[in-house]
């Protein structure tokens, strides 16, 4: 312990009678019948330590002195509690150090907040005196735990035969979707080095080198607009490896999986995780990354409402959309025609035009659209939907991607709402069988659904020239309890495949040349059948640790604006600095 | 080994009469006698396997296509070879495997150099095509080091209590005494990131949050010209603890060096380690990195020739420098007058002026500069350096700075010449005692000679603004054979005294609390006392692997100008993304 006898948090009861070196700082202070009681705290926790005249008139007198985030060095001797004054709400609740000496090792003013384990202070405070809020236990329990999640995965695929290896972050820019953060070249004028959205090439360069296993805990970069829960900078545990089938890549990562949740959270998961191909998972949950702890499954009654009097239905099909129904249980009385109004805007927010909905009751089916159909058509659609009196059922009828989008939206809202997901799950599922390509309405061509080196399914290749939204990837996703966990697939490794696939993308031979000719290159000269999968290392100690943003799972995170509000980062440079730089900064139009 | 038996390298001969399936590259094929052998590699070795028409016709006539680099998946039998044609210099050289089935997972062109274990192929040329130098085994070698390396860190450091946590990439310029990268601001016009130099204040802050032990294997960067063997983006085990001394922290480092030699090269290193002060460094080695492996020590020899008839060095003992030898046995016959003029040019890089010598013979000393001095003279000098005849003596006269560059300098190249350094010998000390700051004569003003938050001697702290050439550091270097491995102190964790340093190194109080003013701020809400080091990775890889290059220590590195030979970075970016980051380029001059 150098120094120390024990953390404040650690002096068990075994240590009665031992005179022990204590440091930390004071927690709280009491002072009580001529008595200081302090409370000690460190990363482990806090132990009471008393000042007592009979022990040390001038230990106490330097307590006296003493405030709160005060850092102490203290002697003393480990005594039992009275029973009337044992605490059982902490570990060492049951002893108590009679302090014979005190240092003050540095004082400190009253802090912005307090150090407590929930706070209630604004978040921009928590990150400008980031120091603090990480003082409070909470914080620490999250980055004890990633630094636990983070060394057995290192154990792991240490065991299973992989080379932790590192891969360049001052390296070349590569469409891989995401704007990329540039450096500029001091020594090559007006060249720039990009930061990696992903060690993606460099971890397939190195299978090509017959590394065979790889993997590394990456630091990733995107330029984004820091919308929803992002960070400019997070780290992947990426992985890759040569030889191995899709399925031996899944239930290697399901054993490490396994291992994770053992060694950090003490539960037992099931494996093999349910597989659902992404046809499925979109028309049954209207999502690619399912939340599967509770039903209110995506239904789809096209085939019931066709030729339906409602003509919002009825037209919906005739031009190729579809009509899906979730059914809300036993909320009917539940919910007002203002609560579904609400509802509808909040579909609206997903691109649905409106949403229908009917109260399933006793005798008939109630609502405003009701009269639209037949006694027999709603009876079948009951059936269909195996809907009871007391039921709630909502439609959206469009083209499928906005059914499923504004749906899945929807009954994820609905499952929070009705408290209907059990939080204590930890439910993993692999979303397989992923479309290659996505048609870019705005770009006007297809992008790759993963990334461009994603390997098609054998028997679509042909199809990436005739058809190419028909292609299926060899690629598969890791979800927990509705979140992208990670993402992998098996990876292009023959020259011809590689080119077909630019081509598909709308590269020019030129610029699939200009970017990626090394790639092909290395391809030519042996390259192994290889594949992988990088995991969100920021988003499992989130999702782990019940942590509500990524930013709390990150030590000193950027904000929605991407600046660092402790060091005041980003910051002006010098005019020197962009001279041997060669740049000019474009001055603002007022 | 999920669809393999073994890796190639390591089918035992236990494994004889099993059958196995095989992948690799083809190093070799050799057809004798209507048999084809091949030498199957993978990252672990090699292993023979054979085609024999009576095994089966369809895989030799397979195998007859195959040339070097082809990627193979093979089934066959192992089984035992003759004893005529055992390999004992292969781990597989007992067995072969008869193949019964081969398929061809992937075709390769003849690679631009051979892939063997040394290679005479230019370092461009293994750059451009690294994936194929990694291919070579002594680099695979040298990256499973670096992965075991790593690996015993991190055990150890975890089993010390220390947890492992990231910090940020995009962060704030600050002077830490190189050039930093810069990364322009997308969200912030006119701002920039800069990339880190070291984790340095953020692991302070770490301190400040009572995290206690933190650990990193950080990556760090430095927009340095790369004169010698330096790279743009290197890797440090970065390390701070709190209320832990200086003899805490190097006894921790002792322990982890001795875990890392035992457990990665088998070798048990003695510990303590030697410490050196930093003058006696200087003064004894001319170097505050010493390779003690080998004697041939400095001497001072000031007061022997201060009176002397020699004005160079009379001259250079009265204006305040110093003269100062060192012992070269046993070569005074080996080396000419044209010889030691090489020497003299070699000490005139290092800024020495010129190289005075004398030959010790039976009778008297032999050389130009001999007859300055009286018999009694050159008795007393040989007496003082324990010179005998045979032995050839070098004199440095000048400032003791330059003495120290150019003798040390010279004991190293003349070490290494003469073959004194025994190379199998890990020869660690510390060197501790250092200067806290050193006078810039370019700048005008004192800069730190580690940095700006180390710790001063607490005797020296007034000294900081009376004689700031006297004060010493809280620090301490770990040097391995004449390396600097890493270096550390303790750190300044009290307002007053950062503000005296700030001030001792000539900010304005503007600039600090520009710079550094969320530091100062921090140090207010109770700062514990922290240390801790920081150990060069690279570097560390490199003299445990017997490297002769950081280069060959880094997977994808960058060449002398900074540039990435196989990716082709940094390279021009599109006008566009230059918009976007509110930059014009400056037109180069013709």
């Amino acid at each position: 312990m150098f120094g120390r006898s024990y953390y404040c948090g650690e002096v068990a009861e075994s240590a009665v009678g031992e005179s022990v070196v204590l440091k930390g700082w004071v927690q709280r202070r009491r002072d009580l019948g001529g008595l200081i009681f302090i409370d000690l705290r460190d990363r482990s926790g806090v132990v009471q330590i008393v000042f007592n005249p009979d022990i040390s008139k001038e230990a106490l007198e330097v307590a006296e002195k003493v405030r709160n985030e005060y850092v102490l060095d203290v002697r003393g001797q480990v005594v039992k509690r009275d029973d009337s004054t044992v605490n059982p709400n902490i570990a060492t609740g049951k002893i108590e150090v009679l302090v014979s000496d005190i240092t003050v090792l540095n004082e400190a003013k009253t802090p912005p907040f307090m150090i407590e384990e929930r706070t209630d202070a604004a978040e921009e405070i928590r990150l400008k005196y980031r120091y603090l809020d990480l003082r409070r236990p909470d914080m620490y329990s999250v980055f004890k735990l990633r630094s636990d999640i983070t060394k057995t995965i290192r154990n792991f695929l240490d065991d299973e035969g992989f080379l932790d290896m590192e891969t360049p972050i001052l390296t070349k820019s590569t469409p891989e979707g995401a704007r990329d953060y540039l450096v500029p070249s001091r020594v090559h004028a007006g060249e720039f080095f990009a930061l990696p959205q992903s060690p993606q090439l460099f971890k397939q360069l190195l299978m090509v080198s017959g590394f065979d296993k790889y993997y590394q805990i990456a630091r990733c970069f995107r330029d984004e607009d820091l919308r929803a829960d992002r960070q400019p900078e997070f780290t992947q545990v990426d992985i890759e490896a040569s030889f191995m089938s899709q399925e031996d890549i899944r239930a290697m990562m399901e054993k490490m999986m396994k291992k994770i949740m053992l060694v950090t959270k003490n539960i037992e998961i099931e494996t093999p995780f349910p597989i659902l191909k992404y046809d499925d998972a979109m028309a049954r949950f209207g999502s690619d990354k399912p939340d599967t702890r509770f039903g209110m499954e995506l239904n789809d009654v096209s085939h019931l409402v066709k030729d339906s009097g409602f003509k919002v239905f009825s037209g919906a099909v005739s031009s190729g959309g579809q009509v899906k129904a979730i059914v809300v249980k036993e909320v009917a009385d539940q919910y007002s025609r203002k609560d579904i109004d609400a509802l509808g805007e909040f579909a609206a927010r997903y691109g649905a035009k409106g949403l229908a909905w009917m109260k399933v009751e006793e005798a008939a089916m109630k609502g405003p659209i009701a009269k639209f159909f037949s006694e027999a058509e709603q009876a079948d659609l009951c059936e269909e939907l195996s809907a009871q009196p007391g039921d709630l059922i909502l439609f959206v009828a469009d083209k499928s991607s906005v059914v499923a989008d504004a749906l899945g939206a929807l009954r994820l809202k609905l499952g929070k709402d009705l408290q209907l997901i059990d939080e204590s799950i930890y439910q993993f599922l692999w979303v397989v069988d992923w479309p290659l390509l996505e048609y870019d309405e705005e770009a006007g061509r297809y992008s790759a659904a993963h990334h461009p080196f994603t390997m098609p399914v054998r028997e679509d290749i042909d199809k990436l020239e005739t058809n190419p939204a028909e292609v299926k990837a060899q690629a598969y996703d890791l979800v927990l309890n509705g979140f992208e966990l990670g993402g992998g697939s098996l990876r292009i490794f023959e020259k011809d495949i590689q080119e077909k696939m630019f081509k598909a993308l709308g590269f020019s031979e030129d610029e699939t040349k200009e970017k990626f000719g090394f790639l092909l290159e290395a391809f030519e000269y042996g390259t192994p059948p290889h594949g992988g999968i990088a995991l969100g290392l920021d988003r499992m100690v989130m999702l782990l640790s019940g942590s509500s943003s990524l930013r709390d799972t990150i030590a000193f995170p950027k904000t929605a604006s991407a600046s660092d509000l402790l060091m005041k980062a980003p910051d002006v440079v010098s005019e020197q600095q962009l001279q041997e730089l060669h740049l000019d900064l474009v001055q603002k139009k007022d």
